[in-house]
């Protein structure tokens, strides 16, 4: 048996990265040099990805440019809306990006486009592929994917809704988009770089990041969360019940961190932006409850909150179905697994490491007729 | 940078396996302790699989029963169909197993599914995706893929074909199936059990395995060496150009391997079978510079060749087109990643390394009218 304590790699340094760092005395995050607390102050996301995917920030013509380069790269090919219309209602969200974006692979294979080209394709098509499935198979309709407006962010919510979204809401789902862009050697960013190592597409390794964030130990996690939170009607109900689920050995989801150990830098900040969005909701059940629920973890188990538990609170008053909270980690993701996969291949050797065997000793064969 | 004699988690033990050894002494291979020699011998691919999935080998009312199973699992639900009609004449085989597979997932989820059941049924259908797909849009038709023999091996060539394999062709495909199915933390099972570890979904961790196969560094080298074989017309010029690609640094796929030092086991094994299948067809063309090869680079490089090297002429030998040989290749090792997942589950931590960071220092922020 892997021990539970020295598994799963922790600790084991898999390899060098110039894109982030996490956790440093404990807690920090940075982007190529710069605080998550100044991006989340100051950047869009499209200067976030920007700086992630072409190892710069943008200057204003840059920025520009790069916003209506996105927003041209919003309409899907027929084929794969036939393909979305055909994958049933009831297709696990994480699903529908895995198969949407493993196709579109087929429809514009990475021959003859840079790696950029499409990390910016996967970015600015990522909601279009998901909200195509969502409103043909809920209200019969053929979305106009390349409606809303020329922000990651709005596109993504004028799509869900039908309608542009607030200032507040907009702005709101900018920063968190920021906070889920990019945190080295996460497990779906990992896999993905393993992926890239046997020299694989740039498609089957985003393909790898999805499937592997779509887990409630990791992107899984913020979906998880929304459903604790939501059942609670008081912060009392809350504090018996996670009382209760502890001492049954129950995990908390959006609590710890492999890395962190003090604290999740993204955690005050989208907290900060779920209490602006319940005061302006006019609704503080999910927030109070919710701050209870973090209390008590940390007096009872010394666990903070990670980014994804007041995500939750935070994408529920944006109006975002709960099923849609992973794949609103992928949209941000895929900037942060497209320098990585960059990375990776800029300085390439197979991952492939060793296994400790346990399993039964050498013996010789034995043929049909003997065995029970 | 990370140093190419200390990165990709060269010998860096990454879990337990009880599944298979690979390179005791440098050479070694076994799977459940049965050894790859036994097995390729005596063992149908059915019983191979069998063991890997359920853990022993079957006794023959287990196996009658497997094959039954196995052969009533062939059909493909009919949205699948369509969305592989839609997938272009132009995709790359593994980006049609990817996107298929991504897309059962959807049509039949992991809920209220054993793990068995759907590895199991993964390997009944894996052919019937490709082959439904490469008839559609060679010949525009839409094949019935319950055809065909009892045995994987048969029913693949049987599809590809349109009528019965020989009984030779039959057996050197199943030989090679059981070579193919496992082979310990290789890249793509690893990365599969990456995705596992969040606790993602069976298909997922599939996909990834698809992905991450599809690299030349990995799965995608059999069909490197056939390009490059079958370039020559005789030993001599195959030398010559070998020696040639050596001195320009180029690699040589299906030689060498991150864990085998001395030989790769499974190389004599399906070296024979190329042999048998070369005197078969009455052309020892392909034969004969695949040996010449294999002395030059053993001479000149100390190098190996490994199970991809000899797969390649024996694939060709039974008409497999060459774009379909690391499809071969998935079909097989199916078996071995789906163990692998059953295996990670059951002693489950989330696989989250750590990395060092070579990037830029913090440094302050810089706002946008002050950027270059
Ligand atoms: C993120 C996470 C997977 C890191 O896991 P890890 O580094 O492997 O840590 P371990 O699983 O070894 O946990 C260490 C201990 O803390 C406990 N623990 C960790 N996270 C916990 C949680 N969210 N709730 C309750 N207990 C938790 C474990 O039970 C374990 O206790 P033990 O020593 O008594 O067995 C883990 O904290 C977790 O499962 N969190 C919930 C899921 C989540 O929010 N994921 C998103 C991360 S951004
Ligand atoms: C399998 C493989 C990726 C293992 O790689 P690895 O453990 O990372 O080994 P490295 O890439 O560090 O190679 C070690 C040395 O051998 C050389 N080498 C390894 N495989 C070689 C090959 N197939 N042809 C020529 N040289 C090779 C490397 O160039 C390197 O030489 P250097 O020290 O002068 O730079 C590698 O052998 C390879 O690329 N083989 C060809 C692809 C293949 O057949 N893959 C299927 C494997 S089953």
């Amino acid at each position: 048996m892997t021990n539970n304590r020295t598994g799963g790699l922790a600790d084991v340094i898999a390899g060098q990265t110039g894109i982030s760092t996490v956790g440093k005395l404990g807690r920090g995050l940075t982007y190529r040099g710069y605080s998550i607390h100044d991006l989340a102050a100051n950047a869009a996301f499209e200067e976030t990805a920007y700086l992630l995917i072409y190892g710069k920030l943008p200057n204003e013509t840059e920025l520009r440019l790069y916003r209506s380069k996105l927003a041209g790269l919003r309409a899907l090919p027929d084929s794969l809306r036939v393909i979305l219309e055909r994958l049933p209602d009831t297709t696990h969200p994480m699903d529908v990006l895995r198969t949407g974006i493993s196709a579109l692979g087929a429809f514009e294979p990475e021959e003859g486009r840079t790696q950029a080209d499409i990390a910016d394709r996967l970015m600015a098509c990522c909601g279009a592929i998901l909200l195509y499935w969502h409103h043909y198979h809920t209200n019969g309709t053929r979305i106009d994917t390349e409606a809303g407006g020329d922000s990651i962010a709005g596109h993504f919510l004028h799509l869900l809704h039908g309608s542009r979204a607030s200032e507040l809401h907009e702005k709101a789902m900018d920063v968190s988009l920021t906070l889920y862009a990019e945190h080295e050697f996460n497990a779906s960013t990992f896999a993905a770089r393993v992926t890239a190592s046997t020299l694989s597409d740039f498609y089957s390794a985003i393909a790898t990041g999805i499937g592997t964030l779509r887990g409630p130990l990791h992107g899984g996690a913020n979906e998880a969360a929304m459903e604790l939170i939501d059942a609670f009607h008081n912060p009392d109900d809350a504090e018996h019940a996670i009382l209760r689920m502890l001492a049954s050995k129950q995990r908390i989801m959006g609590f710890g961190h492999r890395v962190y150990t003090v604290s999740d830098p993204r955690s005050d900040i989208i907290k900060e932006w779920s209490s602006r969005l319940s005061s302006d909701a006019g609704d503080m059940r999910l927030y109070v409850v919710s701050e209870r629920i973090e209390q008590v973890m940390r007096q009872e188990k010394q666990l903070f909150a990670n980014l994804d538990f007041y995500s939750a609170s935070a994408y529920r008053f944006m109006g975002i179905p709960t099923k849609f909270f992973t794949p609103v980690f992928v949209l941000a993701r895929l900037s942060g697994w497209s320098a990585h996969i960059m990375e990776q291949r800029a300085a390439n050797r197979l991952i492939r490491p060793s296994a400790s065997y346990s399993g039964p000793e050498p013996r010789s064969w034995l043929p049909i007729d003997q065995r029970t």
